[in-house]
């Protein structure tokens, strides 16, 4: 009775959740201690103080018919205005509330961008290993992914096999920085070369293609590497942010869109944007938690907690033998899998009751994921099973 | 720069909206207390103490990273239970947890639900005067709405034109019940024939059809009339409910989906619904909000206020001349214009600063809707304005 689209989707249903659900049924089986679950990336640092405090502030305060109101399908004006001009003292940008559209989380602010502007046929291109919903993202508009292999251990996009694939059926390029699954950050240099080539093939094609730069992880970075902000290297930028991980508020679904001044048709596109944030059913995003990230633009959750997981599991998993890259960003470590088929990896982890995803679910098979958003004793519990499985698979680390 | 789709949707921006956002500039220029803005179901009852007491007592004492975390895309299990429970209580229904999911809002459990079922170029039947934005909900997954014409006066369903429109074609049906705009309540003996229809087209064509029942004024009813629970006569029924009306909290985008387990295929519908959910972008209901109205289903806003404006307002209109039906549910008036163009009508209640939206864009033209969800003074100081439009129009009424 389900249609024709959904039919794949509800076969391969996302991997990632069905771990997520294997990982609730192992806890109950064998207590939540006993399991551990780097399948999903949801956050174990609270949310910053002055969040609860301002909701409750909120909820005792303001008329109540106004704050769990209607209001126009872009958010309270106010709020946005508070955002642009957050995003103006940090970046040096010069956005003002007409620029920003609250959305329902990030994937909503994609959903949105991709219909305001998709066409079917129509390209979008991403850089491999890439956030597995893209696909599904482009698919709901009939348009086509097309991926970037990356360079080989950097995990940085190989920009010549980017340059070949933008045709003139490309009509955006979605990019994530920091990127989830690996934690790299793309440089400055690498999206001022990206910026050039895409000016270069928009007027050797007389096209407008644009970047929708999907930026949740923006405020989690352990380095001293600076995220670009890409609206200020190239104008056609739709940026999709969300105070899930920042904020630790992934279950309230809030975020934003930038439709900057500067971008092709903006007025129409960011009409255009708004317009599908009500057809396709959000209509607004949720209207306390719009008000609560205003009042804490200045605040962010205590990152230095997943900063620890990730100095443990990879300096861990290195002197077992494990071949991976030390995270820049994000709580994902990416490690390749001793085998190349990982989906035998991920299954030999499980049985150590160490619950995984497979980089196949990113288009980047023969590696897996390991979201590090977990309390530290998980980390330092689930160790001893990382090293009876590189053990199993004879690996030679500077610490086995 | 936009899709084809989205370039109509962007010229004829909802006229909903429109006019709330003009409303929004002649407050400005005139002073809120001089608009009579009746163009938006924006609920003017605040919400039920206790969905304050209950969001601020989650807020202070639930573990912050579970109560703003991810979940279930179809959202916390216990508040699936609560709301199967309540409704096995209230209605006589058999649900549990697994057949309700969490959406972000009404319009987004439509989404899901159409997203779920429809292939390019089925077709969905909907009853006129409908909630504009169905013809949009319909076309995001390239399906085709038809429209059933209502019995000319009492806005019921007409059956027979019902019952030709449906062919091998016809996927699903929306039925707003009460309705909006016109605040009729379609009744059990209407209910059980759209179900007899239903089940014996089936049986001819061979296919199978379902009901998507727009739930969202269930609990919004000035008279004695039962509103059907639609699941209980078809077993193909979808429920889409929304907290928006009943709780005022519109903003908050938080409803559900109910799937129930005699509907064709139940269980891999409702695994489409949910993966709907995700892939559209909302990804999960808001997560305190969720808790909150789960603590709160014995609440709703004080309708009795809705109930004192649809009096007056109905009685004033029908003294100056205006032919309206006293609506049973809902709180929207539909008033027949004047003159055969309704947007004559709409422009020259404008001059007198009252905001109406023309019958045109629910697919009928020749009415106007007006909600009463306002504050009871801004009807009183909105009658003379009324009275001068209607003498305006020659009109003959008991009062004027």
């Amino acid at each position: 009775m389900i249609s024709e689209k959904m039919k794949g989707l509800v076969r391969n249903n996302s991997v990632i959740r069905q771990m997520f659900e294997e990982g609730q049924r192992l806890s109950e089986e064998f207590g939540p201690e006993n399991v551990y679950d780097f399948s999903l990336g949801n956050p174990n640092v609270p949310p910053p103080d002055r969040v609860r405090e301002k909701a409750v502030k909120l909820l005792e305060e303001e008329d109540a018919c106004s704050l769990h109101g209607y209001m126009n399908n872009a958010g309270f004006p106010e709020v946005r205005s508070k955002i642009a001009e957050n995003l103006n003292r940090r970046f040096g940008t010069a956005f003002h509330s007409g620029n920003i559209m609250m959305s329902v989380g990030a994937a909503s602010a994609i959903n949105c961008a991709l219909k305001a502007i998709l066409n079917p046929g129509d390209e979008v291109i991403t850089f491999a290993p890439f956030f597995v919903e893209y696909r599904n993202y482009v698919n709901n508009y009939d348009g086509v992914l097309v991926t970037v292999e990356p360079d080989p251990g950097s995990f940085q996009p190989r920009l010549s096999d980017f340059e070949a694939k933008i045709s003139a059926k490309t009509k955006a390029v979605i990019i994530n920085n920091p990127n989830n699954p690996t934690g790299v950050i793309y440089r400055e240099e690498t999206i001022k070369s990206i910026a050039e080539i895409l000016t270069r093939k928009m007027r050797e094609l007389n096209t407008e293609i644009f970047i929708i730069s999907d930026e949740p992880y923006r405020e989690l970075v352990y380095t001293d590497t600076k995220v670009p902000f890409i609206t200020k290297y190239y104008p056609n930028t739709m940026v999709c942010y969300s105070f899930s991980k920042s904020m630790s508020l992934p279950g309230e679904r809030i975020g934003y869109l930038i439709v900057p001044d500067e971008a092709a048709d903006a007025e129409e596109l960011f009409a255009a944007a708004t317009i599908a944030n009500r057809v396709l059913g959000s209509v607004n995003a949720p209207s306390l938690f719009q008000k609560v990230v205003a009042e804490c633009l200045e605040e962010k959750a205590d990152i230095s907690f997943y900063g620890k997981n990730r100095d443990t599991v990879y300096e861990a998993l290195k002197n077992y033998g494990f071949d991976c890259v030390l995270p820049e960003g994000a709580f994902y470590l990416f490690v390749k899998s001793p085998v190349p088929d990982e989906k035998e990896f991920v299954s030999e982890c499980k049985k150590e009751r160490i619950l995984l995803v497979p980089g196949s679910s990113f288009d980047c098979p023969g590696y897996v994921r390991l979201a590090y958003c977990v309390s530290h004793e998980t980390i330092l519990r689930s160790l001893p099973g990382f090293k009876r499985v590189a053990e199993h698979y004879g690996l030679k680390g500077s610490g086995v």
